[in-house]
């Protein structure tokens, strides 16, 4: 989530000041790695106003370490700008003007909903190493209770980047009928090795932390800051592009540094060690853990034999699909994998290769060609 | 370092059982840094004999984590196989029945070199955190010293991948008169950014692990292994091509194990733990550390205002450059900037990209195609 407050390059307004609200769910959920939740909470937000027929609302969907906070900002956090604001609002390309679009917290986060941190009823102590394993599949269910619960049937859009992209696209699986576009931005049908590598390293490095205490460390009143920390710093490597990397911080010496060991040297790690030390101290290790998990295990062909388009088969939705050139993380050739088993199911898809320089983290950015292609797209959604 | 025995595809034989030695220097070392080595030893073997004039000497320079075993076997070690052994030998790409080949480790390295573990004479203690950090400058004086204690003047070749490249490219620079070709597989003239940012996320996990000590743990009986832990999986995982880490592991999961959570469920989570404990029981942190950041600093154009070009214009040397298709730490890119700069200043120089799978990792691997660049480059050698 990064804090921007210049009107996006492709014009519109912010939708301003925004409240997040709260919904129980008390009808237990079983989830696809065979625990059940008995009961939770999700957190939400929107932003535009529910047309009488009910069909103009648009679901986001998060990344890992995003949230419902999607557009606008509080009123007692001004600067706490909503994480995709660039893209919606009244006037932007995703208009709120047009359409009814909620921002929700998933299942197992650290920002609202119920998660690893939220007291369990049962024990009256924090979840914790008890809370269970989501997966994606899991969170478009939830998804798909709140839009029950408020009243929308069908959305007429699913969009996200990233996870939030896998999301979208799970959408047009295991609920074909209630969605009737998605916007799968950044995405990929399913982690690499190497993806996965990258998460174990994270993960191991949250779980061999002595403060992590087995994943029971809130009732030790302490948090495994220095596992956090790792995990962010890598992160981050893997959603800047080298070329990024180098324009922002090239391989600068801070002044007279040289030779000084272990302190910091270059401008890349006081970049580094600053996002670590933000990121530990709001967000959960356990959460951590286990949106990596669901990132890991994320993959509809897997019940195909790997037959991807004999796994999208089922969707009905229409598609567009934006990736970014210098996305090593996620690369367009991935997405294409999905633009290709969409068309093997003659689906209405749409495929954008967006030459931006930002690496993964493109598809936050304001880029006017970028926005206005998710512009021209959301403008033929005729809800 | 990978153990492996069979015969290489280019042919030739091993050089059997060897013997490494050692040799103490009570010369002072004034390091770049700063600081200066009192007295130190190195360790080194020899493949081959030396000539009588003293001209067929080729020194191998090693990577981050390997040593002066470059070839052959130990006597009472017969499965730790030299860690360019398909690469040297009777017969071989390096043919020691024509070259005097020496391997040795860098000074602060742990594999018998004085280093952070040893005991430092002024206080009866390891050195610990006071152990001097060394750059690639550095390494190449004591070579040259060693050299000339060995009575060699001037080296028919000095050869390494990697960070042993950038070694053999520093040679040129400080020696030009002391060394007739250079091979650099593998190498850049400088990190990247994301080369650095890799590098400080492992000397953060080592140096934020409880049992790190501020450098001297060897006074407490303890190793950071966590840390060390997770410097080694992330190592590898830039060692590998996502093709060479799918190929090898897919993203398979292991029989029955969906939704164990943080349990290995993966083969490649599987093969990172095994590589990490493997590695924490071996290697110091301390040379972690110092080594990472030689590789940080090395950079000769930093003194020319990033000319590159300016930078080689000393050199005498005739090159051959290697780089390998699928390595995305050191890309083909930042060989091809090496080869330009030499070509800028009409140097003699030989370049192949040589397509191989298997990462950066391919410049240790037995492939025909690079041993047989090596070997006719080398054959033209004539001492």
């Amino acid at each position: 989530m990064n804090a921007r407050v210049a009107a996006p390059s492709t014009g519109g307004r912010s939708v301003g000041v925004v409240t997040p609200a709260d919904l129980a769910f008390d009808t237990p959920l079983a989830l696809k790695g065979g625990a059940v939740m008995p009961a939770y909470a999700l957190r939400y937000e929107t932003y535009g106003t529910l047309n009488a027929a009910r069909s103009n609302a648009v679901l986001v969907c998060h990344a890992l370490n995003a949230s419902h906070h999607v557009a606008g900002v509080y009123a007692d956090d001004p600067k706490n700008v909503g994480w995709w604001d660039n893209l919606i609002g009244p006037g932007r390309a995703v208009d709120t003007d047009r359409f009814f679009v909620i921002g929700v917290n998933n299942l197992g986060s650290c920002f609202g909903s119920t998660g690893p941190a939220s007291i369990d009823p049962a024990t009256g102590r924090p979840w914790g190493a008890a809370f269970p394993f989501v997966t994606v599949e899991d969170w478009v269910d939830t998804q798909a209770r709140l839009a029950t619960a408020l009243g929308i049937e069908r959305f007429a859009a699913v969009i996200g980047g990233s996870l939030g992209g896998m999301q979208a696209l799970q959408w047009t699986l295991s609920y074909p009928d209630r969605v009737g576009h998605a916007l799968i931005a950044a995405a990929t049908p399913k982690l690499s090795a190497q993806n996965i590598a990258f998460n174990e390293v994270a993960r191991r490095a949250i779980t061999t932390d002595p403060d992590f205490h087995g994943g029971n460390y809130y009732e030790h009143g302490v948090v495994p800051g220095r596992g956090l920390r790792i995990a962010r710093m890598l992160g981050h490597i893997t959603y800047l592009s080298d070329d990024a990397m180098a324009e922002k911080f090239g391989r600068d010496l801070r002044a007279d540094t040289f030779g000084r060991g272990l302190d910091v040297e270059f401008e890349i790690e006081s970049y580094l060690r600053y996002q670590a030390d933000k990121f530990a101290a709001y967000f959960d290790a356990n959460t951590y853990l286990r949106i990596t998990r669901a990132l890991d295990w994320f993959d509809p062909a897997h019940a195909f034999d790997g037959d991807l388009s004999a796994a999208l088969a089922r969707a009905r939705a229409r598609f567009l699909v934006v990736s970014f050139t210098s996305d090593w993380r996620f690369s367009p050739a991935r997405s294409r994998e999905i633009v290709k088993a969409l068309l093997d199911n003659r689906r209405d898809v749409s495929y954008a290769e967006v030459d931006a320089p930002h690496g993964h983290d493109a598809f936050l950015m304001d880029d006017a060609r970028y926005h206005g292609v998710v512009r021209a797209w959301m403008d033929n959604i005729r809800p």
